[in-house]
């Protein structure tokens, strides 16, 4: 068994930085209410220039930011290159103008399309000794 | 602007229970390795059971499970219905026989596909301080 869904874009980074503006769509603004009780989001989005077929059948890196990494798969490896280009990234969520979050920290380029967010929830997302190898110690964060 | 992505499911939650199971189809396996150097994966998943217009036109809700809750946005929520039925847990991995995970701790409901698999990393996904709104806090973890 196999099969396919379909994503709608909810949104796009419209800018990248320190601090990144993330716009919202007019017509998913009204999920955006009571957002704002929460200090950090989780952020779904798509990496729009891996979005083919030499990207998608990628099963394997070697993760070049981080020195001292060795060959793993991608699902062991926050790698874009992947079957289903989606990357997520926790962030501050430091306000909200209408329908533009405005976030710290978050590694999308611009011009990437937003999938969904989600509530940062420590009890169910926060995991503060969770066992790595040593080579994702080093490098960006992911 | 808005658009479309396509999703390719990677895979099936077999069982569900304290420990479940997931399966990752052959063609996608080669993609686990390394991943049981990581004690905890975060696991994408989708809502199949939502993937219906009525459903995916649901901006607002009220989290049922959480005494308490007022209305929110979907996005200030877990909820199944939303525009993307797409699912986020973070588990913990207990072992991966061949091409199967059993993992402790997943939300999702047996026969739920399979989106993609992070490997968690508490210096990117870990915020064990983070600010929620007072209902998140009772009831189930999502």
């Amino acid at each position: 068994m196999s099969g396919k869904g379909e994503l709608r874009f909810i949104g796009l980074v419209e800018s990248s930085g320190d601090l990144s503006r993330v716009k919202i769509f007019p017509e998913f603004c009204a999920g955006l209410q009571g957002l704002s009780n929460f200090s950090h989001i989780t952020i779904l989005y798509w990496f729009h220039l891996r979005d083919n077929e030499k990207e998608r059948r990628t099963l394997r890196v070697v993760p070049r930011k981080h020195p001292g990494a060795p060959q793993v798969g991608v699902y062991a490896s926050r790698s874009p290159s992947r079957p289903n280009p989606l990357g997520l990234c926790v962030v501050e969520l430091m306000r909200i103008q209408d329908c533009t979050l405005v976030v710290k920290g978050l590694d999308a380029l611009e011009g990437s399309p937003v999938i969904d967010i989600k509530p940062y929830i420590p009890r169910a997302d926060s995991v503060s000794n969770a066992r790595v190898p040593e080579w994702t110690l080093h490098g960006p964060l992911t």
